[in-house]
């Protein structure tokens, strides 16, 4: 029997988790359970999965949930402690690390000190902290697992195989929303148009960074960690299909795909069971008759130069995407709220790193100062109405 | 240092893996070479490879090629004495097993007999012999190394993977020349059309069956007795640009395949180096961005129902298999030589199967017996004028 914590089940991976959760229910239980503030959907899940323990981060919205499930032997915490305690409960063997920012970094790392395997879904946790989590993992001999598609696939495409021999890795995109278009057509666009994935089904932030190409910045300096490749030998295809979900070539000139349909329940499963595979309920399965074609194109780095500044902080490295990140995040979460527009979101990444001084290897308390002050630098610019 | 014998270095295969040795002299030595009959080529693979031992099936060649090369100190043996000296040769860890037909069978068998890991290109010695070759694979614990681009492609996609969650194989084909084309349109094709394969650098009897789809059928076969799996389990998926070489479709939905350009160096060298995987000399490489696009197509089986045949030949099993292969190899010679139509060839198939009557588990000297009885069926039914 697994037995795992989640962290950020109520997100749009937390959901997906519990799915994949619920068609295995003989072969996983959910120990601890984490959430920023959903609790309405928070109590569905305590009262369906029947974890030992919950987190609410936000303190009023912990109480107000204790007061709802007061009739259930459920433990419920709250704050950072709170997110730990899920991180490092006790019975679980595996953390679903889902939670959306910066966040997550502490709780994952408590969690690889306790000895916990990560389902790793928090793209932050390694681009911005990789030189302290790799060593951490290799430490505690734990397994790192990714829930990202591209990154289950390079971690399947690698299976059986020595890393040495890889030549590159061929990271895929779907190109989001607004692929084939150039800067004037983006001008005005707004975040609703940018929410209309075509493939998948994902969180509001994450789907304005498929729009920006940002989120295969991050994925770039995820896999770079993950896999323990440099920069330059990860190429980025776009492929609208979103069916082949990233592959690798080996030095032999023979290249490993991994495909599926774009359904992050296929990952999610893969990281929980792993190295097992399990049969996929309900089993909608990929037709290539049906699909007839599978297109590949070059990524527009000049329209969409949120990619370009993201690979430029992944090669400075240090704590370089740190500051990338937190930009990206602050301005997406403004783009969204209407503030600014489509184009300010590179505009002001490309402003925050300019306008840092580089720490080569930060540390975890450097990192979230960097990126509160990267918060703040971004607030006053938008203020300044330097964007205009 | 890899030491290997080559059963059929004149060939297209032989030749081929000739270049990969070419390319690796310090890790691979070649001990042995045999051919049919082209004792020129074979006198230049000699002088270049410097091998202990040779074999040329024709006894006149033989004598030939001792006078050519009296001022070598290469031992020539002759007929299957000597092609099975070559693949039971001392020295020799690998036995790369590359004729054309079923004169392959027996010293395959003795090679494994002896100890030997063979990289089989021949396809007939699993189709007819299959329930003999893998028991006896097992029972010596040599490894049965497919060089076959599709069986390379599977046995890729296979590396770490546990074989009970194999789903179904998807083994793709090009198609060959006469993709798109009904039976009105193949009435008067020529032995010169059918040899413009689009993708592949291969031998004539080959290039044909790719031209009427039984190659196909030839590999759901040895797949089926590779990989051990039913053949209802294995699809078949036109895929003219042969970049995807073939792939995996595991039980939770994801599917692993293996790519890479059309050259068959690329699993001569996998099948010779394995597990170790060495980089491509020259290397070109391939580029999805130039690639653009992959696509996919159902097989048109009533047009080319020579595959349709040899999936009721694999479903039938038993001394089946060998009577289709045996009927389509000398149907194609016939074809070659401009003595038959191309659709004549699967309609003697389709008499020979009907005249069969069914072995469960042929020896090796039945299988050989059919296929002679089946030779003679062919050659009869083609002068009875009955194909008019």
């Amino acid at each position: 029997m697994k037995e795992i914590a989640i962290l950020g089940s109520t997100g749009s991976i937390g959901v997906q988790t519990l799915e994949v959760v619920r068609q295995h229910r003989d072969e996983i239980k959910v120990r601890a359970l984490a959430a920023h503030s959903n609790i309405d959907l928070l109590e569905v899940q305590i009262r369906e999965f029947c974890p030992d323990l919950v987190c609410v981060f936000d303190e009023n919205k912990a109480k107000d949930l204790k007061e709802k499930i007061k009739d259930l032997p459920v433990r419920v915490e709250t704050g950072m402690d709170g997110l730990i305690a899920c991180a490092t409960f006790n019975s679980a063997d595996t953390v679903v690390a889902a939670m959306v920012g910066m966040i997550g970094i502490i709780p994952t790392v408590e969690a690889i000190k306790a000895g916990k395997n990560i389902a790793l879904a928090n793209k932050e946790t390694l681009v911005t902290a990789g030189h302290i989590i790799i060593p951490l993992c290799k430490e505690k001999k734990i397994n790192l697992l990714p829930v990202d598609s591209e990154h289950s696939a390079i971690f399947q495409a690698l299976n059986g195989e020595d890393r040495k021999n890889i030549h590159k890795i061929l990271l895929t995109a779907s190109g989001g929303p607004f692929r084939g278009m150039k800067k004037e057509d983006l001008k005005d666009v707004t975040a609703k148009d940018a929410l209309k994935h075509p493939n998948w089904k994902m969180g509001p932030k994450i789907t304005i960074d498929s729009a920006t190409l940002v989120n295969k910045a991050l994925e770039v300096m995820e896999a770079a960690w993950l896999f323990d490749i440099s920069i330059e030998k990860i190429q980025i295809l776009v492929h609208p299909q979103s069916i082949i979900h990233s592959m690798v070539e080996y030095l032999d000139g023979s290249i490993i795909a991994q495909m599926g349909l774009p359904d992050m329940r296929l990952p999610i499963q893969y990281a929980l069971f792993y190295p097992e595979r399990k049969e996929l309920k309900p089993g909608e399965r990929l037709d290539f008759i049906k699909l007839k074609q599978l297109t590949f194109e070059e990524p527009d780095t000049e329209t969409f130069y949120g990619l370009k500044l993201g690979i430029k902080a992944g090669e400075t490295g240090g704590s370089m995407p740190t500051v990338f990140n937190a930009a990206n995040e602050r301005a997406v979460a403004r783009f969204l709220e209407g503030k600014i527009r489509f184009l300010d979101i590179p505009k002001l990444i490309n402003l925050a790193m300019e306008n840092h001084t580089l720490i080569s290897s930060p540390t975890l308390n450097e990192i979230l100062n960097i990126e509160q002050q990267t918060y703040d630098f971004i607030e006053e610019t938008i203020k300044s109405g330097k964007l205009d």
